[in-house]
């Protein structure tokens, strides 16, 4: 079976592993040499950034990370036993930005990755050549090779009579997503292509799967690359979408911040509607939409299904991804 | 007093040491306000090389860190307190060079070093900068802001019947000086130019010193910045010579081995005879030399004059810069 995931950081990396669960795949390590089952990660870049001519992508590192047995799982991000030498020492010669948390082991990667991209590696070799190391078990795909940057426009602190357009990381990290975004950006889109092997991935599609990240700048971003949309629209794979909001709640980060800046309200069926149904709706992306247990949700043009869906153990996630891939109508297990 | 000296890595900075010591100045950080002494070090850049897309300067960052109080004393190199998590990461990566050593502080510096010449400053200005933190007291000069990488020619390995040409590093880190060197070339020096500031700083010196580095490719790399060995033979102040060997060994490293590739025996005769008069030689540039005590060495020329050489300790070593300093014509202390 084919399985694509939509997928962005903390969220979308424990999804995958519930998925790989559902279909029998070991946690980490790459699948039996006879596995029939194929998953394929499209990952959010739109998060990426240089960090002190470091080449940083949050989100295709955590999942490589978090699927290769080598993630902070108490902090989410990052690798285990991490020292913090080489920020310490970037702090004491003030180097700027002094707000973003760089691990020592975590620059090794960015270092492999930056010397890559800077030899002229397509961001999608780059990540393949990581993941020789990590073998992450699921085909992790950059949604795009293309350089799209999420900017967050905010008032300006300098003169509120203007706004600034800022990079998602400044926004995110060093704000804490406090200041009020008006509007997310995804810049350089519209000139991005997907990644090689994204459209073909959807394509050949038994089921396509959005994870429970942040419907704007993760699942948004990816949606943003030209291509991607008409081919979710176009697969013969059902595709299911898992909410990431539970009793009127983002479960992690500060997701809710995102969806106002969109006029979205912090709610399973608004974000279920601004996704679409695929039948219904001339831009919709949806034939299925899961909410948490007890939510009584209505999507016009989309079948919706309450199950569990706290991801709070592999098992409880595996059986999340076992009811999206039935929803999408294949069946595991 | 304006002293220049002109020198290598470790026994560069060593000597660096004694010579603020019988200037009066403070160990580490700036001169006093008031100060009448000024020292200006002419440092090898010949041994920098690109590492893991890092621009690595061994011989500034030593003397930076050794004039700063952040060397580690033991190992000679790198900062006190280092730790090791990038390097142990990069070789769980397989990522190639795995014989060079990378502290993770010291990474910090690169970072910051890299990001700037990538900018486009000039190798000066950055040290500048890097210096802002560290407050060597002393102002480092790296030789040239050009790129001048010294290659040794070897046997090739893999067919004897050829030679090829590696970089310094690969020779003197990862083979230990171990492959004979058929000769030692400075690459890209014949279209370089000295950095900003060498050139006067030689003709306004009171005293110009080379530091007991090693004659090949510390002092010599310096010697072959086309202008530097004019402006040292033009100069009025004395110039004079500490031999980096005492009783025809060499004090550190492998220098030995970087003496026979240019066909100079290891000996203060030889090394002495080697740089030249500049008095009775057309290219020679000693008025005075400095061997260790009881060795009877003749220069042709050159004024010498035998003390105790050996650096160990910033005492005795501030006695042997005293001793140069007089031998070069000025008095102090």
């Amino acid at each position: 079976m084919k399985v694509v995931v939509v997928v962005g950081g903390v969220g979308g990396a424990r999804f995958l592993l519930g998925v790989k669960a559902a279909l029998g795949l070991p946690p980490t390590g790459a699948p039996d040499a006879g596995s029939e089952h194929e998953v394929t990660a499209l990952v959010n870049t739109g998060d990426d950034v240089w960090m002190h001519g470091l080449r940083v992508c949050p989100d295709l590192d955590t999942c490589m990370y978090t699927l290769g047995g080598g993630i902070d799982t108490e902090r989410g991000w990052g690798q285990t036993d991490e020292t913090w030498s080489v920020m310490t020492e970037l702090q004491a010669y003030n180097a700027d930005p002094t707000w973003f948390s760089l691990g020592d082991k975590d620059v090794a990667t960015h270092l492999i990755r930056s010397r890559m991209i800077r030899a002229g590696y397509p961001l999608s070799a780059v990540t393949e050549a990581l993941c020789n190391r990590w073998q992450p078990g699921v085909r992790l795909l950059p949604m795009s090779d293309d350089r799209v940057e999420t900017h967050v426009v905010v008032d300006d602190p300098e003169d509120e009579t203007k706004r600034k357009a800022i990079h998602f990381q400044e926004w995110w990290v060093r704000h804490r997503a406090e200041l009020q975004a008006h509007s997310i950006v995804p810049v350089g889109a519209e000139e991005a292509a997907p990644a090689p092997g994204t459209l073909e991935a959807i394509a050949e599609a038994d089921a396509v799967l959005f994870a429970p990240s942040n419907p704007v700048v993760s699942i948004g971003s990816v949606l943003s690359v030209p291509g991607i949309r008409e081919a979710l629209r176009k697969t013969e794979a059902g595709v299911v979408g898992v909410s990431p909001i539970i009793g009127g709640k983002v479960l992690r980060g500060m997701g809710d911040a995102c969806l106002s800046a969109i006029g979205v309200e912090t709610s399973a069926e608004a974000v279920g509607a601004h996704y679409g149904s695929r039948q219904t709706s001339d831009e919709g992306l949806l034939d299925g939409w899961l909410v948490h247990s007890g939510e009584r949700v209505d999507v016009p043009g989309v079948a919706v299904r309450a199950v569990p869906i706290m991801m709070s153990d592999v098992d409880a996630t595996a059986q999340m991804a076992r009811d999206a891939l039935e929803l999408a109508g294949v069946q595991v297990g």
